[in-house]
Order: structure tokens, then C-alpha cells, then sequence
């Protein structure tokens, strides 16, 4: 038995932030990330890069990750789960006034999975007290920046991106063969019709045989970088 | 007093329809589009498009829009009013069941408005009854095909994709001044927090100037070819 | 090709009346209206009111049509699409909270369609802020005033009153024939269960051989004066 | 202390009934009635109705009432307490459901209460499954039969009618003074906007004067005559 | 016919509570209670201890009972009926919102249903406005107090208490043979997966044969005496 | 920084149990456990029981844990995150429906609080197919097979139980001074009114003092025993 990680080790809110003005809550997935990464990929992605976020800004709450989202274009490989666009809406919501009510008014939504389309629309209605991050600018110049050439649209799932993320955050989850699991699928435009299986058999569209943990924890790097302009405008000084 | 053309003057299911295999419906919304567009330009571009979909393809049936979406990225300009994004979803799933009782299992959303994220979810988790179109390749290859050099990101909102569509399909409703409206704001990655209005004053982010009613033609014409590739897929023969 | 009116030409949004204290929603439907009348005839017919008392109250804001209602009654004929009741209540709901929190506290719900009974109980729980309009009462002190000889009850559908409107605001979408298309089924205390089906075998129930479009222009006149007493009422000077 | 009557004495279902085809559901309201009726006026209205058709029809199974409705229209006399539609929609949704899935597949909701709109909704959403009793003519007919002059509409609350009913089924609720209480107010077409206290000080609209227990009793039995026509058609042998 | 009760004789908001800062909801169930009680014992239960506390408190106002609630693990024996969690939820909920609205800030779920857990939830979340009562501790001094030697928990359904309370508030409604419809089954884990079929096929968990009508008067007495703890917390002088 | 554990490290649908017939899904809350344990206390003890349940059953499948519930009683601390019962119920059927989509009937609720009320409501609504575990008797039976002496009523939150398990499990995440943290307080009958904190200041009830590792891993076997009666009723051979 084994029960050394069931959730992150430190949260910050027990570090004397349950009384800042930010918080920032990691949005996941349970979906396929083909044959070398963990369903629960785009959690941990999400989860790591709050975290960094939260090491970076002393002052923003780390909430534990929610661990369910909107995957229903990966529903014909084994494994994955879904919730519907409504209750992702309320969960998040829902979330977002407690923490309110509790004195902690503004929230960010770090969100490791491109298919949680609502997320946009909830912090859309926020009138200005929530931030959806990374946005898709973010992700490419956090690529660039991290020595990635791949790009959001080619590597865009299980590929150099996701693959560099779990070796720096968790490589015991990394399965061996992800240098060989290459898979391009450029145009996917009937992708919300027909689901990813139509593009992929393997479950991958990218490159995961570019991946490093050092491009991992550069991306990291970067996406904290560019989060200081949503800190500006989310919780002005 | 003038009630000349409070809906569509034909809509397909009154010319035998109704038994279709597949629907149309047109989504759009009630937002500012700068100082020479009307509120309703992205109903109408989803109901120009949906028509000119369902004269190209006689078999489908073309269902009236819907008027409200998701605009709240709008709202500090007067005239905008949204709806919330479970309440959008409650309205197309509804439509969607009533059509599958009736006979008609297969619905394509024709969505006139970036903002309606949600509508993305719903689709995906369909399970292959729903298409939503045209995805952002198609607004790109279309713009290309009807001579158009700016791109879905530069020329956003009110630009020249949507004023060339209106001063064909409703020229009336365009008002003069569009020549001297450019605006660009490339990089609006803040705008689901802050809305629209850090990037303009004028509720313009795009080129307006560029916009004729040859080239909104030829947008429609083309998005009418690439919707070939969907109907194929959903529902095949 | 035909885009010519896929929304209002002009609606009152756009000239200036987005600060208006008192909004007018047109409420339709989409449902079967006999042989001789088009599907969307209660949007239509909602939406040419609406026009009417904007036209004559200039300070009220002109909303786009909601278009799709509750027709179950109507399911047994082809083209009929419905929505729910809390799916209505929910759509109405959010356009009145989105326009209150813009500065316009007041919506008139202008209902074509009686199938809406949802309506009443959301304008009855407002508190004031809302009215429901026609009023039963409305529809037949209008109807006499246009010289019309039947009622509410017995020229209840595709009747009489509807072809008039229709031939007075979109003579384009009437079809020939409803001359001859009168049917009469007074008593239907069963259609709530059985569906209007177990009364008309065609979808009329009514008089569409005495309409024209003379009274149909009267009929809207006379709703409009009627209407100056609810205008009273819910923002009174 | 007086706990004599909590609930009907014999509800049918006890009496081997639970096995029925079709049930019975009450549906009243908790709202002002005058100073001689109580606020349970319509749940006891409902409830005696419902207890008559069930002696009438030994097949059908009585259900306890739904003592909630939708009476914002009352809301400015102290006692009235209302639930919104979409709730009242769940409720009567679930009890069908549930009656459903334990083999009782068609229910009659008797409404007592004309402000819950939203009842005839959720009946013609059915598809055959549900019938509203009475409708508007069953209770014009009844009046008759029961040797009332009044009408619906004239005596819309508190008044004749509904006082009859109560002087038969619960005399001990009337309270003195009835027969001192007439009040008239024909037209009320902006009831769903200001309440009924725009129209009556004392909270009746009607006749409670020429309201005797024989009048009550006479209704009842005409209203159980009336039914077979909706039983023959819900349940068809 | 017998319409001699359908409701509460005199429902307290008649007697001039309307104005309470405190009410009480009184929310049961339908479901089998063995061969000897009514589907309805749980809201008669909650009615009479309802009452009780009224008469007991002439400043509060007692409400008429919910007669639904959820009783799935009843679901395998005829005459039993359900609602959903989130409708149960929604019911009172808007109870509580209407009464605040109204001027009466704080409501006592009186609950006579122990599988209406959604109801801790509901009263958890309600920042000091909402009590549920009795709670298990209230229930087993109150057995005591009236000389019952059986527990909550090994007399669970049907029981000694609930007979009790039935023989002294409706014994009318108590059938004979209850002195020989004992059955206990201790540890009933699996119920809630199961359905208590599995723990006895009479539907009776407890020893009714212990049951007099005064035990249950004492029992009611007991209640009404813990209550003020309650009620001192809920609404302090 | 160190991301080493933002999710458990192995789930088991990893390793090939995404076809199982039974999944677990641990819910847990954010929620204070007094000066010594972390907010995520009851995430970390439903996630390490279910994480043992599956090491002990190699045909069930393992899910990522629901880290919010419902812990409005603990709202007066800082750092709690509280969901509405409606929203939990939603996501943890949603997960259910999707589950059952993809081949896998039956879910095991591993609840790690007990303010999560609603989560009863939802299994017993199941029909066999979703399971609640431990329920009380579970719990008393595992602290007696763990030689603790203290029981859920007087050990009821961040005590004896919650320490051992964390010290097993995660030791790294509990604070010193938890030896010293003991305090009691039997009858909280109040508490859904008033939340804890009328019971308690530190926000401990129970004796972390007698918490030792040993402890908390003997709790979970004797669970794992004990689970083997819900599998087999859940999931018959």
C-alpha cells in the first residue's frame, strides 16, 4: 500500500493565506493522454502550474484541484470521465462564492484542459472577478520561451507540451515508449462532432519524443512570467 | 410603421422540412458591434449563413435563431444583454430533444457569436448528433476564399468579415462611417476578465474599411463548400 | 439567395434606446398553423406588436424575438419544436436580469403564443417589474375594435385574428387557400392531454376566411391603445 | 391540543389502491383569502375534489396534496408563501416519475389554484400522460349545475365558489362575516403585474354572499361528472 | 363522502401568526410503513409534533406540511413516492425565501422522515436562519422521557414511536393487528444500496406491539420540552 | 518548488481498470481540522481508504477524489470552501452516468465527510447502484479492530480518528501540538444551526492525543474487511 500523494503535500491555504484576496483553483480532466501519460494528466498540469503560481505570489491561496471536467471528445478510449457543461458551471461557481462570502473575492482558474469550454463563459459573467489562465497566447510564448517549436495547434494533446510538464512534475507517472509516440493530425475541425478518435488511434496529436523535464519546468517558468499581467488587472495594487 | 421583415420571410420547414434528417440553427446575440453595425449583426451572419446553407443543401431544414447568447465581454457598452451560459445550454439541448422526438435526430449550430463557448460542450458531449460550425479553419479559409487578407484574430469584432456579410445580406442595416472605423488590438488576453472595452473604445477590433458586399458574398459562398466535409460526417449516406 | 429580412430591419436598440427604463421582449413559438400559415406565425405575429408599441412609444426599447416556445399541444404535426417550461422561464429570466443590471429595470413580455403559460407565473413573481401583454381581455376588446366578429375561444389558431396580422404585416408568407380553411371545435377541455390533434384535423381552429389584412392592421392599432394602461402601471412618471 | 385532522383521514392508497393505472394529485396554495376564508383554501378546495373522484372512480389512487403554489400575485397580505414555478414544475415532475417507475404510468393533477400557471405546461409536455382537472369550462359548468349565477371571472377569489366549497368539506374554517363580504372588480387585466391588491382591499373578488354548503356539495358532484370525459380519455379501456 | 379533514383544522397562520419572526415546516413522506400504519405516518408525525410546538409557542407560525419526500429505500412495496434530493432541496428552500421575504427571517424544518437527508444540508447552509428538528439526540431523550425502552435505532420504522404518535394523533387511522407486526433487524448497513427490503419483508423495523396513544402524547410532550433549546438558539430575545 | 504530489501517483485506471464494473469515488471537503491537520484532511482519508479498497480488490476501479463538499457548519474558520448540496449531488451523479456510458455500472461513494449529507440521498436513489461508504457502524466497528477507545459521537472531528489516519498516511502534513489539542463536547445538537463553533474554539472534538499511525493504518484494514459486505451486495458474483 502506498498513500504517500493522494492530494498536493503542501497546500498554501494552510499556510496562513486562507485570508488573501486571490485564489487560485487548478481545473482538470479524467481523459486518455494516450499510451505514456496518466488520465489524470491535465490535474496534475493544472495543479503544478498553480502551484508555481502560488510559490511566485506570496500572497494568492492554492485551492486542491478540481478533478473532473468536460472530456467528452476522448469518451471512445477507456478511462475517460465526464461531467456536463452545467454542473463544471455550478462546481466552479459555486466555489467562487464561498470563497466570497469568506472574504476572498477574486478568483483564478488555472485550466489544464482546452475542452472546459464553459470555464470561458463563467469568468466571461464574472464582471471583472475572475481570470481564466493560462489563455492560448500564454501557452505559445510559454512554448517559445521554453525552447519548445511545436505549436498549441499541432502538439495538442499528450504531445512535447504535456509530456515535458509530467517528466519535470511527475516523471515516476511518464510511461516508457512516449519517444516513439508521435502522432500529427493537423486540421480537426469535425473533432467536436466525431470525437479525437477520428484524428488519433492512440489517443496522441503532437510530439511527445521532443519532450524534457527541463522544456517542463521552463514552460513553468514562463507561464508565471506572463501570469503577472492577469494578477495586474484581476487584484490592481 | 413598418413590419416588413420581422423574421426570416421563408424558412425551410414551411416548404416540407420538417421530416429532415438534419437541422439548422442559426445561434447568434445582442451585442454593441461599433458605431456602424447593428445589434443583432451576429444573429444575422448565423441566419445569412444557415440560409445559404439550407439553399445549398435542399434536405436540411433551417430553424429560426436564437437571439441571446453570451455576450457579457460587451457589457459596458450600452444595448448588449446576455444570458447565462447553462441557460443557452438548456435552450439548444431543449431544441435538439425536441427535434429527436419529432424525427430529426441530427442538429448543426450555426453559430454567429466567439463568445458562445458553451455551445462547444454541448456538441461534444452529443455523441455525433450535433455539429457546430463553422469552426475557426473555416472562418480562415473562407476569408482567404473571398479575397480577404486580415484574420479571425486581427479582425475580431465588427471588422471586415462581419461588416462585408451585413452589407450583403442587410445593407439597410449598415451605417455609414464604417470606412473610418479601424481599430486592431492584436493581443486581448485579458479580455475574459476585463472585457472588450481595454481594447477599444469604439467597440471595433478589427478593419472595417476593408469590407465590401462582393467579398461578404463570397465568404458564404465559400463557408457553404467547406460545410460539405460536416454534413458527410454527421450524417452520412 | 435571399437574405433580405432574417431579423427585424430595424430594431429600436439601435437608435439610441439602449438606456430606455422599459424594454418590449416579443415571445413566439414555433409551431404548426395550419395549412395556410407559416410555422413562426406567433413570433411573428409577437414581434409586429412589439414593433407597433415601440413605434408608438418612443421610449421603449425594441428586444429581438425569442423563437422558440412550449407548443406540445402541437406535436403531432410536422414542424412543431418545443422547449420546456423551466427552459422558458430560465431564457425570459436571464434577458431581465441582464437588462436590469444595465440600467433598464422594466421588461413587457409581448407573448404570440397562449401554448406559454410559464410566462404568467415569471411576470407574477416580479414583483412589478414585468407585465405580460396581451391580457385575454386585450385580445378581445382589440378584436371588436377591428371589426372582427369572433372570439378568443372560437378563433383560437391559424384563425381569423393570426391571418389577419399576418396578411397586414407579411402577406409574402400566407398561402392561398385560407379561404377555405375554416374549422370550429369549441369545447376543447382535453387539449392539454390529447394535444390540439383530437379537434382539427387540418391545425386550424377558427375563421381564416374572414381575415384581411385591413383588420389586421386594426386589431394592432387597438392593442396599442390598450396598451397605454399597462405602460401606466409599470413605470408610471 | 387538537391533532384531529393532520391529513386526509383515509388517503386511497391505503385502501389497496397503491397498484392503481392513474392517480390523483391535489395541488392548492398557501395564500390570503379574504377575512373568512383560510389561507389552505385552495389545498382544501383540491383535496375535496380529489377525494370525490376518488369515491367516484374506485380505480384511482388519491394522493396527499401539494399544500405549495405560485401565489406571488398575492404577496402583499400578510400569510401567503409561494414557491417559484420551476420548483412547482419539479415537484409534480418527480411525483410523476416516481409514480411511473412503481407501475402508475397517467396522473390527473386537480389544481386548485388558477395562479399555478405553470401546471399546463407541465401537462402538455406529457405526451397523454397527464390531464389538468378542472379546466375553465368544467368549473363554468359546475356553477351551473350547483345553481350559482357567478362566473369564473366575476367570481374569481374568495367568493361564491370557493366559500360553498369550504361551508360543505370544512364549515369549521369559515369564519363570521362571509355573507358581509362581497366585492366586485371585473376587469383585472394588470393582476400578474400588481397583485390582486390593486383590485381589492379585503383580498375577494366575488359573490361570498349567496355561497351555502348545498351550492358546494352540488359543485363537487357536477365536477365528478365532468371528469369521465378526461378519465375516458387518459385511461382508455 | 368524508371530507372531514383534507388539512390541519386550523393551520396557526389563521389565528394571526401570519407575522411570526419564526415558522414551522413540517416535511413527511409517502411510503410504506408496514401493515398496520398510513403511506402518510411521517407527515403526520411531523404534522401533530408540529402542532404541538405551535400550540406550545403561541409567537411562531405553523406552515402545512411537504407530503413528498425521499423514500427510495421504500421504493420495492406499492404506495410508496419519491422526489429527488435537489427537488426536495428547491421546495423548501423557496419556502425559506418567500417567508423571509414576507418578514419572517427563520424557519424549523420539522422533519418526520429520517431518508430526507438533503434537509441537514439545506439547514447546514443556512447561516443561523434554518433549524431541523428533532434531531437523534431530541428523539432518544423524548423515548425516555415517555417510557419507551426501544431505540432510535432498533426501532427504526414503523415502530414503537411511530405508532405511538399515530394511536394518540390519528388513531382512526392505526390498523389492528400492529401487537403482532413486530420485526427488528439490528445492523442495516447495505439499506441505502439495497432498500430496507433486505432487512424485512413486512416493511416494519421495530416493535409496534410496545406502542400506546400515551407514549406517543408523552413522546410529543418531551419534544416540545427540548425544543426551547432550539428556539432560544434560532431566534434570541 | 515541488510539485511531487499533486495527485495520487498511481490510479488505478492506469493500469488497466477502466473496464471494471465497480468504481470508487472518494469525496472529501475543504474544511478546517483544528490547529494540527490540514484543510484537505477528509480528501486525504477518503482518498487513502479508497486507495487501500482498490489495493485490496484488484477488479475496482480507482478515481481522482471530489475535493470540495459541504462544510458550511465549519464556515466561521478560516480557509473553508463549502459547495451546495445540489451542485455535489450533480457532479457525483454526473460521474455516475459517465461511468455507466463507458461500461462501468456501479460506483462505491468513499465519502471522507460527514456534513455531505445529500450524498445518502443520491445513493438510495440509485436502484442498487451506487454504494455509501463506511457507514457509521463501519466506523465504530474499524476504531474498536484499531484498539481506539474513543467513538464517532465524542471523537467526532480532528481527533483521535482523522490524526491516526493522517500520521499512517500522510504524516508529513500533520502539525505538532496535536497531543495537546484534545477537547470534547458531547451533545451538539445545535450544531446544524450554529455550526461548530458554539462547540468548540480550536475547532477540534475529539482526542487527537490517543492518534497514532499504527492506529490510522489499522483503521483502514479493518475498513477494507469491512467493505467486502458492500461489494458483495453491490456487485454479486
Amino acid at each position: 500500500m502506498d498513500f504517500s500523494d493522494p492530494l498536493p503535500s503542501t497546500t498554501s491555504e494552510d499556510e496562513g493565506r486562507a485570508s488573501s484576496r486571490v485564489a487560485l483553483l487548478p481545473v482538470g480532466s479524467l481523459e486518455q493522454h494516450g499510451p505514456h501519460l496518466p488520465l489524470t494528466t491535465d490535474t496534475i498540469v493544472a495543479s503544478a502550474l498553480a502551484q508555481s503560481l502560488a510559490d511566485a505570489n506570496p500572497g494568492l491561496r492554492l485551492l486542491p484541484p478540481i478533478t473532473f471536467g468536460c472530456s467528452h471528445e476522448h469518451a471512445s478510449w477507456p478511462g475517460t470521465v465526464s461531467v456536463s457543461a452545467p454542473t463544471l458551471h455550478a462546481m466552479v461557481s459555486d466555489v467562487a462564492d464561498s470563497l466570497r462570502a469568506a472574504g476572498t473575492p477574486k478568483l483564478v482558474v488555472v485550466n489544464g484542459h482546452g475542452g472546459n469550454h464553459v470555464l470561458a463563459n463563467l469568468v466571461q459573467a464574472s464582471g471583472g472577478d475572475m481570470a481564466l489562465f493560462p489563455g492560448p497566447n500564454d501557452w505559445e510564448a510559454a512554448r517559445k520561451s521554453a525552447g519548445m517549436r511545436t505549436t498549441n495547434d499541432r502538439d495538442m494533446h499528450a504531445g512535447e507540451l504535456e509530456t515535458s510538464v509530467l517528466l519535470h512534475a511527475r516523471p515516476d507517472l511518464v510511461r516508457t515508449g512516449y519517444q516513439e509516440a508521435d502522432h500529427l493530425a493537423d486540421r480537426r475541425d469535425l473533432m467536436l462532432t466525431t470525437g479525437l478518435a477520428r484524428y488519433t488511434r492512440s489517443g496522441v496529436v503532437g510530439q511527445p519524443s521532443r519532450a524534457t523535464a527541463v522544456k517542463g519546468r521552463d514552460l513553468l517558468s514562463a507561464l508565471v512570467k506572463g501570469f503577472s499581467a492577469y494578477l495586474a488587472v484581476l487584484d490592481p495594487k
